[in-house]
């Protein structure tokens, strides 16, 4: 339970200062300022009183109870304070102070310290190196936090796992006039985490919203877990940094975590249906409209404009995201031939002209609102002076005000000579942006919301066919063996019992052997020496492919026995399979998580367009034929040049029993199909490795 | 000459009203506001004054000469009033007033009636159905537009197709604090054209940058002669809408031009190397750095930080656009180490800490901007209660005055509360954002118009070889014929004139010459059915291909003979080229313009990537090597997998000789070689079509 953290009845302030420019001052001036609503208390141990609030020498000496204590003190004092609370019985400590494990070992030994005695005692800790938390709720309006910006009341929380971007969108909310719910940075780290904040949060009734910025996860199954059940309940508009290399290495260097660009983070966002953005600016755009505005039913856009250039950017940026701008209906046009100037444009965009009074804009909001191929409307209005601009400002707010289908406008204006028209937009909960791109991007974001609320991935297949013991048992006596690298024998059995179609084989010891294999199979096939001393096979010509009779057999089976001087080595024959498109499926374990899995076309477009896309386990079949459908080269599954498609069942058959293999065996770090060859009737697997 | 436009030493308002909210009283109060150091003169039938300056019943009354007219009068009446501006020797006229071609027929007539009179007086007209003109020359001051933006003078010009975009990036302008030089929408643009204007703005002293919008071209040749010359001594920042399909009707319904999603214009930006953007806001925030920075010398990045997040995500963005992010020399590092918080990050970003005051900020801008490898400067400045931070303020200024190398500023703050820190920092010139992503965009664009300024694309190459008379014959020929798309034969003689490799081939009018013809070219070989009258000669088993022997050359030849019975059949015998790797080129008049030449990967590469690329003839050896180079695929040429790659100079050279061909004659309406198939040795055209 964080209630001590996030609704604090009462705070003392351990490091409390007298001089303004501390931290242990502005927090006071903080906690007043913003009008916390409980009692706070500066433990100083001289002063009498802090920006005119009694102090105390000591937590010991203060009468009431405390629910949250900020400690401003440095790190070597930490520790014994953190007893002093215990024994006070103080819940939770916002440690402002920085000096941890960011500046190394003998941080972290204070920092394990402090931790260990505030388990002792149940106290939760945020932090250290943090900020703090804000709660705007009227009730409460906690401001423990030593940051500047002071937010409006509002339903949108914001969390982050830095301090600086938690402060810029918290900047950004504020320069948009959008309010923040519940503020909270966590520093390093040591105690409570992004995931236990956003558990709070989701629970918190006021919260509608919240913005998550993330780089890095330490526990990723507990954040999947939570943020599974958060967004069950509320929107949660998400953004994670530390993409690219460079941008890891930068995250790395503050966050202390480590430098890769995982994908993991974004994989769990679309897993679990979550909004994502790759852009700050455009989060806190995006959430000036969900402030106020639904998820549309769908992306078909109505535009209304009062000016024409503005429109053909805002369609550009809308086409661009994947919405639609769809006609009028015959109907709809002749209503608006009765209303609007004759001059105006009657098709979408409805240009209602420069002139377009209230009465205008209103006649066109109604009639694009009832078109029933509309799911949202964007207006764009410029305020000349000529117009009672705060008339048609009127009409906006009153249609908005019907919550029938979410309105964003780009409003064209003098903030200061318009303040009255602006005002009205504003109080009627109208989202208004200052450029049509950034009102189209924001139209986009909720309508991708409102898609991936009606998105439902299902669950994952189990296979009732596959023969678990026998992969056990294959798995376990490797594991035994010390074998890192499976095999092929036991790869090609594993596949078998997991029903994962591969091409017929047979494993034999000598080249007599080899042939009898190949007749047995049938030609052409393939000959691939294999031995635990060889690791690559065909650098020491121990492959020969497309061997079409038994001499040639014999001859490429004799040849690789004569190179390959292993006492261990056996032939692996498998039969040849030309033609065909080459596919490659893989899997990777990924720490704290499960698996992701791979998919993509092989050969030179996995090489040259790296066209692959991933999954975590367990991936279920609709997420199984996302994978299919979001290939940049997706057509070639389904056939283009007159070329029949591929058995895109077959593929996806494949991918789940690949899921639930990897799934049940966890084991299993890493596991290679490469490639898959893939025909119109079915897809077989020709090459495949497992590593343990 | 435009300068009575642009400078006009006094100004009538024909249709000067006294009513405060009409367009005729509102140029007076704006030209009054804005300080206009001209004379004003309102003309009007009855009123003595308006807004207290003496009014004038015709323009005949005015005593002085009159360089300017704005025309406010109902559009029946303006043809008259033009022919009396003409009497009168004003040198131009802003037609504000609409009602003429955006209304069809009669409005059109009007339009011709009184362009035909100014044409007549040496009149120039801007407009009808536009805003007009606004100065700031502090000489002159001229607020010649009814709109309500106030700029400040500045010396970025704004130039827009739409006066709806044209207010949009003015008001970007304003709220960044951006000043402007000149800005200009030209309406319907029945005289005074974009080109036009761009042309003045060329010779304008005080424009140092042009933020240019366009939505399509009348005269897209005289636009490119024009903009070629002003791009030689302007920074021009420029932007089409229209992109899509839906974005292209949308201007149509506005511009009244066509709805074509013409690519045209963009790559009338890339031949000339002038900065595009995507986005009015990004243009908008770049533009704010390009008011005080130099474009860097390279794409390499120092980050300053005193926030860590912020500068991950800056780096994400950076490295996304193409910018490096060097790793600091060991001497930098070593400086740094003595001048830094021993906590601070030092790697590039360098993390100064929030606690890091002036000096802290002052060193590392110094080390970072003496590193070589550093071409610009990316800070990230929060400003902290605890800190001096009008001290990092002007630290930041000064180095920023020194003008080493560009500087942008991501300044994470509250604008009220931290006033004269922003103040600092502006009256210093230092670009400042507010989220890192916009920040590292404007760096972004300032590097990529860097860039531009070193590219030089060169000369086209001119084929001494090439035999022009024989390609003039057959094409005036075919014209003479009447005929559109030309026969095979005639096709490849062009070809063979032109140096073109293509595969060997030659055409007969018997079973028994394609047999004589694949003996001489040597086998395997195609043949087709060539006839006039057989257009798709693939449907009627007209091609046949791979044929090997003179007994499948013949059977196949009989077979075409007896399904397709057509007097003017012939065969067209063709050595097969198996193997090779697939290509399409072509080239499509564009116009007023020249022509488009394509080139791409054929095959799927085309259909499912659509993975190719344009450029305008005529087109050199450094933009044909552009046109490999920037293929999504084109690792295939230079090769992958241990593949060969192809002829790449072979391809660059049929590249050339096509842009050759189609400059030298222009009446090739549109021309295709697909496939043309490349070697590792050599490229061959197999199959070609001309249309004239």
């Amino acid at each position: 339970m964080l209630e001590a953290l996030f609704r604090p009845k009462s705070v003392a302030v351990i490091g409390a200062s007298a001089k303004e420019l501390s931290i242990g001052n502005r927090i006071i001036k903080n906690l007043i300022d913003f009008g916390y609503t409980g009692a706070v208390y500066p433990i100083n141990p001289k002063a009498a009183e802090i920006r005119g609030i009694k102090a105390y020498p000591s937590i010991f000496d203060v009468p009431g109870e405390i629910d949250l204590a900020h400690m401003v003190i440095a790190g070597k004092f930490v520790p014994a304070a953190v007893e002093d609370c215990g024994k006070k019985g103080i819940k939770a400590i916002i440690i402002n102070s920085a000096g941890f494990t960011e500046v190394g070992p003998e941080g972290a030994a204070l920092q394990k310290d402090f931790l260990e005695r505030a388990k002792k005692y149940g106290i939760r800790i945020l932090g250290p190196n943090c900020q703090g938390i804000i709660n705007t709720d009227p009730t409460l309006r906690a401001y423990c936090n030593f940051t500047f910006t002071k937010p409006d009341p509002g339903f949108i929380s914001i969390v982050a796992q830095s301090g600086g971007v938690g402060e810029l969108i918290h900047q950004g909310f504020s320069q948009m006039g959008i309010g923040t719910r519940i503020y909270a940075s966590n520093g390093n780290a040591s105690d409570v985490s992004i995931t236990d904040i956003l558990e709070y949060l989701g629970e918190d009734e006021g919260t509608r919203v919240i913005a998550l910025y993330l780089e890095s996860l330490s526990d990723p199954k507990a954040f999947m877990n939570v943020i599974k059940q958060v967004a069950a309940k509320k929107t949660i508009l998400a953004m994670k940094a530390g993409r690219t290399a460079e941008g890891a290495k930068a995250s790395s260097s503050h966050t202390g975590g480590l430098a890769k660009t995982d994908i993991a983070i974004e994989l769990i966002f679309e897993k679990l249906g979550i909004l994502t953005f790759r852009d700050e600016g455009e989060l806190c755009q995006a959430a000036a409209a969900f402030a106020s505005q639904p998820a549309p039913k769908g992306n078909r856009v109505g535009i209304i404009t009062n000016t024409g250039g503005p429109a053909v950017i805002a369609t550009d940026v809308l086409v661009d995201a994947g919405l639609q701008i769809p006609t009028l209906s015959e109907s709809a046009i002749d209503t608006l031939k009765g209303k609007l100037y004759p001059e105006s444009a009657f098709s979408n965009p409805v240009d209602v002209l420069a002139t377009a009074d209230g009465g205008h804009f209103r006649a066109a909001m109604d009639v694009m609102l009832a078109e029933e191929q509309i799911d949202s409307l964007y207006i764009n209005f410029v305020t000349p002076f000529f117009v009672d601009t705060e008339s048609v400002a009127r009409q906006i707010a009153e249609v908005n005000q019907q919550h029938k289908k979410p309105i964003v406008c780009n409003l064209m204006t003098d903030p200061v000579q318009w303040a009255q028209t602006v005002d009205i937009l504003k109080t009627g909960g109208v989202p208004c942006y200052s450029f049509p791109g950034t009102a189209a991007r924001a139209l986009a974001a909720l309508t991708r919301q409102g898609a991936l609320q009606t998105r439902n991935i299902g669950k994952a297949k189990s296979f009732a066919d596959v023969d678990s013991a026998r992969v056990a048992k294959i798995l376990n006596a490797a594991t035994a063996a010390g074998c890192a690298m499976l095999p092929a024998s036991d790869v090609y059995q594993i596949l078998d019992a997991c029903r994962i179609p591969c091409a017929a084989w047979k494993i034999t010891d000598t080249v007599e052997g080899a042939v009898s294999a190949a007749d047995a199979i049938g030609y052409p096939v393939v000959v691939k020496a294999d031995a635990p001393s060889v690791i690559h096979k065909s650098d020491v010509g121990g492959v020969a492919v497309n061997l079409k009779s038994p001499e040639t057999v014999k001859e490429a089976a004799a040849h690789m026995a004569s190179k390959i001087n292993a006492p261990d080595l056996k032939f692996f024959v498998q039969r040849f399979l030309p033609g065909g498109k080459e596919l490659i499926m893989g899997a990777k374990a990924e720490k704290g998580l499960g698996h992701l899995i791979m998919f993509g076309l092989g050969g030179i477009y996995v090489e040259v367009l790296k066209d692959v896309t991933f999954k975590i386990t367990p991936v279920t079949p609709v997420e199984a034929s996302e994978m299919l459908s979001s290939l940049k080269t997706a057509a070639l599954l389904t056939g283009v040049r007159g070329e029949a498609g591929i058995d895109q069942a077959g593929v996806i058959d494949i991918i789940l029993r690949l899921s639930q293999l990897v799934s049940d065996f966890p084991q299993i770090q890493e596991m290679d199909l490469n490639p898959v060859m893939a025909f119109s009737d079915r897809v077989v697997a020709v090459d495949a490795r497992i590593a343990l």
